[in-house]
């Protein structure tokens, strides 16, 4: 895989969850910060989005150019995919190929294509570290289109999998989130799990982009790898700002903001 | 249209509400009916069906050589999809939208694709007199594939809707159903209006593909024109007699059960 | 029914439809708008409202001494409960038996009782004029809970069919929505249904308290009769600020806000 | 804790899952079954049973004589409550007094009171190793009402958690089920986890009652300590027979079924 074109322009594509509202239920800022980021993880109808939102959001998105994954998630809307499910193997992949092929019918009448899958929340974390759960991620992604890429943490058990099965994987770095020396993230239920100075996540993912590395919670320095997608937090306290600051971070630190498919 | 090959063989197709289970909760004998039919008419999530349901069920009808249909109905698991809700015409829209895409998948994932679309209880009673949501159904067809066959009532509102688009009606008649002398059926909420008698069914069945009539319930015979495809009712007591004794009926009277989508 | 004590101070109930979130998805200012109304309208799960979100609302309404009354609606989260649906008779009343059982769960736990019910959204437009679905509230309401008021527009078949069956009805106004001369509401589907000027609304409060009337959208002055209990709106613009607006026009307007449970 | 009269007859409770259908799903054969037990577990409306079904199960259980319980579940209609999730201790505590109280509600409108409450599927086989999920069981029941009984398996976390906090304990025997030499359940993923065999399944029930020991399938003989009700599934092949059978043989034994809110 080889980035950037002859300039050699550092590109870094910049993703947010968005369409989570759920009928009457509106959550988050979509609109706002369309303008800012690069890709839109978009929520199937399991854990969050219903079809109402799920055009609304897919067309947003195509207004402002910005590239389009599936966001799939648990099927558990009271708990807004956040808590561990324990799935059959067959459960998840048709879960999966159920959300994927959902939303890419409003992708496809809106004249584009899926850019990605990014599994949502519990499905996510637990999949970084299962092999079976990874497995039927791949699996329903090879059913649906095998063109999609997979958005992953690096050297994750997904990662892994999705590559041993031919799919091309989009290595992901959570700049709003400390991370253990051994690479993966500190527990949400930990203490300083997320960071919150706007200045300070900026700068880590200018770091991660240009360096591949991040500093760690215990202070030491980690080699992350290669980072191609840079995520945002819908639901952080001014997520508008953290993703207006991170999008002018960059182009001041000469980084392009773009979609992780257009130069992976 | 003109249907029947030089032979000018009579051909009907055989149609029924099938994957209808969700999760644990088991109901109906797909299997079992599967070999007397030519479609299915297939549950997609919302009134009936959940993504395991729906790839057993798809991959079944495939290996029995049926056509599959998209099954969609109103948001109401509890209610089965049989009790009246009124959508603005965006919402029963994108909620079909929603559902027929999530089926495609896993057709398209068995290497079949979708003969028509039949909505189901209460959305489909709904359409035959409702303008409006005639066109939902219509609009969210074209998007997902408008050469799906949309099932539908001879000369109701959502055949006329359905073909003034553009789309091809395959004709409808309910053989253990009876009907009103204007040819529209008699509400269940009145007594003989499910005919029990399984030689009457089949009898009623072979007038209405030869005749094109149906004698109604105050005794007149109705004129119904043209009829493509007879339903089977699933949760009929005895629905797999039913669909063996019309497949029966039919070959005796010289008629080829075969999907609509072949002779339409 | 009297009202007033022995100085005949006049006396009103301001209501508000509050815990109407669901899991993660965070709708409304609940605590905000506490400490101007007397009653909360708690969602119970069917259209919104989840037992985490139950709990916390029947906690924060004792704490802020405001009475609390069970608020069911349609199985329709997707819909927030505002669409139509038709329901038979049983199933209307052991839906709402099973909403209304499960509030009260919380009610009890906080040491506190159930002061009313008032159906949510399209299930109360639609119980204001059919006498089978209000005689499915009134069942379920003597089923649950005898001594509950029952909130109503006066006049209307549900206070009718309550009144009829001995329970104690509460008249309902809505100060800011616009009245036909008939008493009824202005349908939302056309213009001005809904006044947003603040200071209008406080007045048409006041003036309905004091006078028992409505000026209607066609300039009539309309006869209301007695009126104990005004509603906020929970998604109004600017809803903490007009409960705000109608505690401080009735204090000047020497109308105490209390409980309807409190003077009926 | 003394059973028996002054004959000391020996007495035991007969418990079923029931009320399990859902709508129009409609799974089980309760009326069939109510006639050979003493006590039913009644769906909650989360994991499986909606407000209708559980108002004519409750009719019909009181109509058989046969003593009510609360079978609340995991919010997981399209897993039946059989996968694991994990939940805080609040969302436990409160999804549990959200639909203890709604059975409740329908209980007490029938004339009669809860006598237990039994956790249904996952969230009973985590509770009986889980001092969290037990704590949250026990004080949702203390909330609703603390003089139900709680069923649990003998020396587990569940039982010893509630007995710690005061309420009283019916210990569980599965008759159908294979056991470990340490007294828990041979998982139902390892083959001969069900013993099918109905005169088996029938004598290690009496054993069980009247030895208080079991065969474990290891050939070990364990001791269970008191049991003081044994589960029939409600889902087995053949329940009734097997209901039936368990009945007939008890009585032979002279081993009387009465609910075990009458002996403990």
């Amino acid at each position: 895989m080889t980035r950037g074109e002859i300039v050699l322009k550092t590109k870094i594509d910049l993703n947010c969850d968005l369409g989570e509202s759920y009928g009457a239920f509106k959550v988050g800022n979509d609109e706002k910060i369309m303008p800012y980021i690069s890709s839109a993880n978009i929520a199937c109808g399991y854990h969050a989005g219903d079809p109402m939102t799920m055009a609304q959001t897919v067309n947003a998105a195509r207004e402002h150019n910005v590239a389009i994954g599936a966001h799939p998630g648990f099927p558990d809307l009271m708990g807004f995919g956040r808590r561990e499910m324990q799935l059959a193997f067959e459960e998840a992949k048709n879960y999966l190929i159920y959300q994927v092929s959902a939303i890419q019918g409003f992708v496809k009448a809106a004249g584009v294509n899926l850019q990605h899958i990014k599994p949502h929340g519990a499905l996510y974390n637990m999949a970084t570290g299962d092999e079976k759960l990874s497995k039927a991620i791949v699996e329903a992604t090879q059913t649906v289109d095998p063109n999609m890429l997979v958005f992953a943490p690096p050297r994750s058990v997904l990662a892994k999998v999705a590559e041993k099965a031919g799919l091309i994987v989009a290595y992901e770095f959570f700049a709003d989130r400390a991370y253990n020396s051994d690479g993966s993230l500190v527990s949400r239920k930990q203490s300083k799990a997320v960071i919150e100075d706007q200045e300070t996540v900026v700068e880590r993912a200018i770091k991660a982009v240009q360096e591949e590395k991040v500093l760690a919670i215990d202070g030491k320095s980690v080699k992350l790898g290669e980072v191609h997608t840079v995520c945002v937090h819908r639901d952080a306290p001014s997520a508008v700002k953290l993703a207006q600051a991170l999008k002018r971070g960059f182009a001041k630190a000469d980084i392009e903001v773009e979609p992780a498919g257009n130069f992976i």
